[in-house]
């Protein structure tokens, strides 16, 4: 690995390694993993410890409708939209000490470094800690007005409704709308947070700018052939939905292997009817979950995908139905922030690449209607959402310095 | 179709179809299929319908210890073995009526016609009303001695004993090994069947010469990938368990289609875990169902599989591992029966093939301990076991002046 260049304003590695092992005991679990489900006690106590950070800062704290805390740090230029950084610091039951945490610290972390040094940008810095990322970002979604009217979506699994939820953490689910923000007071997003697919720490790059997080396109698809007796059958009368899905199976993988591009294809769910040993399968369910950072290239896979499935339904004597589901559009990062990001990298003698995100982000929402980046770090062996996710202190420092130079960059761009 | 020459001795085709529609009134459905359960009030009427039929035939009758109901008809040489033919009543919960029917009341029309010509064979004629087919061929396995001493293994699905079962039809599970016999007093055993595959109705032939009843090699294959993230994870990096389940699908197909022979392939059923639609999926269990007429095949068919399976674990990174389960072995029909159909068939000018007999019947339990014959006759569709099950009263008769015939030679032959 390449030596860390020191930078001319730096953070202070040791007080933000010392925070992410104090919030890691709020929630920690026997293992060292933490669990700290949004609206928990435990969540309030882990906002109340950040809050008392971001105040040491020099920021004023804020708590919106939607729950999201939020720290202001002021600018020296009147009426400037802010700069914003921030992540979650809820987790999934059983998580990670670096999931989201990092992204919240190191941003505080930034901001306590300008007040240690006397310094303010021409913009205003806000740090957010976004409500429930991990239970479907409604903290977010309420920044970029994507919250639905109706609060029974957003109940919990465990019946609580949302308006509890908001009300224990100092929101209102009655006035969530208030929290939507444009692009005239939020000029750019920056979050930081540990790469959750491996590809970093795999290739051994100390830094990932990140193109954009990718966009997804779930379906189903219902194939149906004849049920009939295993034995007495002729091979060349049999209609077998099991045989043909197989095929769909491979054509899903072919999809994702032979076309060009970084796109994912998994089908991740098979279901058979009548599913005995001596039957030949009737019907068979699959679900397809496929992923890319580009809508047109999504759609253009879709159209190859109903190619190969038109081709098994004409071979197999299946019918072979397709039935789309879930639409998630993909959300580009901004080019002038990857090339912030990827300068800071090149100046602080760190190894980068750029890459997509396939997992989901805050910073996906806050590109709805801002300028967006995010900065990844490795995470060993790629593992999240997981009690033994890792990132050592030596990247979390240089994250986080990557960070507070990206926005310090950032204020002189915008 | 050819015309069907008149043999110089006919059954009676009105008394044969006669009987059929008759016994088809017990337990008859709504859609004019059959409920005759083994053991069952219908079970029990049926066979007292059929004895007095035999009765009336000129045959003594006789119950043994498994509950099969067996009629003598003397021959004129004492001491000679008999000549057998039967087959049986029961059905399964929502039958037709001429799956197992016809073979039974065909036999009494053989005999009932020799006897209406005061004609005697030189050995004795049986006629064997097997116990329990559908349920596991009961009364065949205990004439072979293939009945295991254990009686819970044969205790019915509604808990009932087998002892209660055999009792309430006149048999006795303590004594069933005296059901046993030898070639030494069943020299040969004839079956006529509705063919259950559908190949003489789609071929529009008259009569199957049966070569023999296939074997089966039923199997159980776990594929043990990685259950991983769908959107984080690269393709190269995934050991997607249901890629190689595929895999492994399209391999029982081509060993089944691409390797010469007659086998059929089936995987029946396919299990996924964790199941979710955007999880890599890390476990599958496939059940695998092979049958041949050739034990050597099966045993080859096995090894080229295994081959694949190791290939498809060497290239998929998951453990591909096969547990053998039930084994049948085929069951050859005889050689001498087989030509003797054959020259009947010639002579009454009707259509014929040879062909396996992909289904289960008590004659494949009787080829364990002498020689084995089986006719088939078209069944409309191949459709069986449902209430839709047809063969006209014409097939119904050639078929049982096939196997009159067919015994009629044999008694010269043994």
């Amino acid at each position: 690995m390449r030596p860390v260049l020191q930078p001319k304003l730096s953070i202070q590695p040791n007080r933000l390694n010392h925070h992410l092992a104090q919030l890691a005991e709020i929630g920690r679990l026997p293992e060292g993993g933490v669990r700290r489900i949004a609206y928990s006690p435990e969540d309030g106590l882990a906002r109340q410890q950040v809050q008392a950070w971001m105040q040491a800062a020099g920021m004023q704290v804020n708590i919106d409708a939607a729950g999201n805390l939020i720290g202001t740090y002021p600018g020296r230029i009147p009426g400037l939209p802010a700069l914003a950084s921030g992540s979650h610091i809820d987790t999934v039951p059983s998580g990670g000490r670096y999931d989201g945490a990092l992204g919240v610290l190191a941003a505080v972390e930034a901001v306590q470094t300008l007040q240690d040094h006397n310094l303010r940008l021409r913009h205003p810095l806000q740090v957010i800690v976004f409500t429930d990322e991990e239970g479907g970002m409604i903290g977010s979604k309420a920044l970029s007005g994507g919250i639905h009217p109706d609060p029974e979506r957003y109940r919990r699994c465990d019946g609580t409704p949302i308006q509890t939820c908001l009300a224990r953490i100092g929101g209102n689910w009655d006035q969530i709308a208030s929290a939507r923000r444009t692009r005239q007071d939020l000029a750019a997003f920056v979050e930081l947070h540990v790469e959750q697919g491996g590809s970093l720490d795999r290739e051994g790059i100390q830094v990932g700018v990140v193109e954009g997080i990718v966009g997804m396109r779930r379906s189903q698809i219902r194939i149906t052939g004849r049920p009939n007796h295993a034995g007495t059958t002729p091979m060349p009368l049999r209609k077998d939905a099991l045989v043909a899905a197989a095929q769909v199976i491979l054509a899903a993988q072919d999809l994702a292997l032979r076309i060009p591009g970084e796109q994912v294809a998994t089908v991740g769910m098979c279901q058979v009817w009548p599913n005995a040993s001596n039957i030949v399968p009737g019907r068979v369910e699959l679900s397809l979950d496929l992923r890319d950072l580009s809508s047109e290239h999504l759609d253009r896979l879709m159209r190859q995908f109903q190619q190969a499935l038109d081709e098994i339904e004409g071979q197999s004597g299946c019918r072979v139905e397709w039935i789309p589901g879930l639409q998630v559009d993909p959300a580009l990062a901004s080019p002038k922030i990857q090339q912030a990001i990827t300068t800071v990298c090149t100046e602080l003698g760190l190894s980068h690449c750029r890459l997509p995100s396939r997992a989901g982000h805050d910073a996906q929402e806050m590109a709805r209607f801002t300028d967006m980046g995010m900065i990844f770090v490795p995470s060993l062996g790629g593992i999240s959402h997981a009690e033994d996710e890792y990132t050592s202190p030596e990247q979390c420092a240089y994250g986080a310095n990557v960070l507070l130079q990206t926005l310090m960059q950032l204020d002189e761009q915008y």
